[in-house]
């Protein structure tokens, strides 16, 4: 039997075609994309001067000459000063991959992204810093080696625009009221005290995972230390789930925030393992062939490690 | 330079990064997926039993037991009566394909979407009939032999609906006034007395064409023989277009419509040169790296015949 399900707030419907279930495994990619040599990697240490250079740098403090590297994308979508685009990559390691970073990488790469979101929102003009992952060649990735963008929009972008029109006619915010109704719920894959990670009950793909924090913040700047310390652990572990449960597939990953207004910062995570085809495009509804709850049901016995 | 170019009329945006213009060729995949065998194939005729029984056949009078044939999709997305899903299998041809098809195939493949159509827009609770096609396994296809999905819903689909909480409010419909705008212009590809098919100002993928009536009508069952007979010719000649230019691509297209409420018939279509990533999961916002002008002129000039 399938099942229509409406968004948490917004007009938006998935659709859930449990008669096609399906397991993990039936997701898994064969095709794993190119994985290149250190060699001729622009984006690995040595090889600096293949790529622009640097807006910043971060070090844990090794000896490594960096180890989270800032630096103006070579094809940028926008031109300065109306707009920014960034590359950060992740590690000066080839292979390396946010869930298998330890806790000082995992805190770096979240430390980057807080700067450098922070860096272009002051800028002039700015009404909006998308940070994201696009991770493996079906998820958009051009080049292997671990590493995320920064664009900085002169407009508030339609997604956002479409959920704050809403929230500014609701008396609370409705992700405070998704994270009191998830908790505790089958859809939760993780929980601690500062966050919730779970498989959202209105999802646009199989395995789709929210995180989200209990304390309202608009943005990633406003994370104290609590949150921080305990966010990179639930999002490494998060990340590390789905390698293991999908064989490493491919996905995105992106953080929802705004700069003034008020909001509640969440990141969700995408794996590639289905196709946004001609249905979805007409309507705008998305079809999902794995129920939330067994996604999240997968995804908790994948690992018992926190 | 790049451009931000806003929608025509929704609050909608896409990002014109022209530095990272590139020829159609550019686009050409070498990974053509899986061209099955006729022998195997569910779709091909001979193998009925593999199917469904059919719910309609459609025959060119030639003798052959059908040419086009309609079932229930084996693996339904809704389940009846609260949502309908059936394949129309286009062609007995295992290696057909609309852009290659005779003015007598074109002509029944759209009278049977005409006829499907209003059969499903007819039945009690149903809201929208979303006729698409997955073409080529990037765009979603499982199945090689030609084939198109109608799924018949019990509620308005955001995508419709967002366009036409704006169109209600508007004292024209602003498709007739695309096409004015788009008449004679730049992003025309072809147009005749009673169509349209163009480039958009507003694209979401490269090479994105739409195909409009110059006549106000909301669905397809309102098409008059005068339109039919020139939709047909133009409908193939696009598609014929982007299978010489792109080699071949895989693509997706659909029609706008609704069934009672006023909205302005149109047909898109949507090749899968590109990869939505982070940042259009992020913010709704497309980057494009074809100017739609540079595209128009490509496929305009691709071939000289009708």
């Amino acid at each position: 039997m399938s099942e229509i399900r409406r968004h948490y707030f917004l007009n938006e419907y998935c659709i859930v075609a449990s008669g096609r279930k399906r397991r993990p495994h039936d997701f898994v990619k064969k095709d794993k994309g190119i994985r290149t040599s250190a060699k001729d990697c622009p984006f690995c240490p040595g090889n600096e001067s293949m790529t622009p250079p640097e807006n910043a740098v971060y070090r844990l403090g090794s000896g490594r000459p960096w180890d989270v590297r800032c630096f103006d994308n070579l094809y940028p979508a926008l031109n300065k000063p109306h707009g920014y685009h960034e590359v950060i990559v992740d590690t000066p390691v080839h292979d390396g991959s946010p869930a298998g970073f330890s806790d000082e990488e995992m805190n770096l790469m979240v430390e980057a992204y807080r700067d450098r979101f922070d860096f272009y929102a002051r800028k002039e003009g700015i009404s909006y810093v998308s940070i994201f992952k696009n991770h493996g060649r079906e998820a958009g990735a051009s080049i292997y080696h671990s590493h995320t963008q920064l664009i900085a929009l002169p407009l508030m972008p339609p997604e956002i625009e479409r959920e704050r029109s809403i929230i500014k006619r609701l008396d609370r915010c409705p992700y405070c009221s998704i994270v009191d109704q998830e908790s505790g719920s089958d859809r939760v894959i993780l929980e601690n005290r500062e966050w919730i990670a779970f498989s959202p009950f209105y999802s646009q793909v199989p395995f789709e995972v929210w995180i989200l924090p209990r304390r309202h913040i608009n943005n990633i700047t406003y994370m104290d230390q609590a949150q921080t310390s305990s966010f990179i652990r639930i999002f490494r572990d998060i990340l590390s789930r789905l390698r293991d449960a999908l064989e490493d597939p491919a996905y995105n990953y992106h953080f929802m925030q705004t700069i003034g207004e008020d909001y509640h910062l969440n990141i969700r995570i995408l794996p590639r393992t289905s196709i946004r085809a001609g249905f979805e495009l007409n309507t705008g509804v998305y079809i999902i062939t794995v129920p939330p709850e067994d996604a999240a049901s997968f995804l908790r016995e994948v690992r018992g490690i926190r």
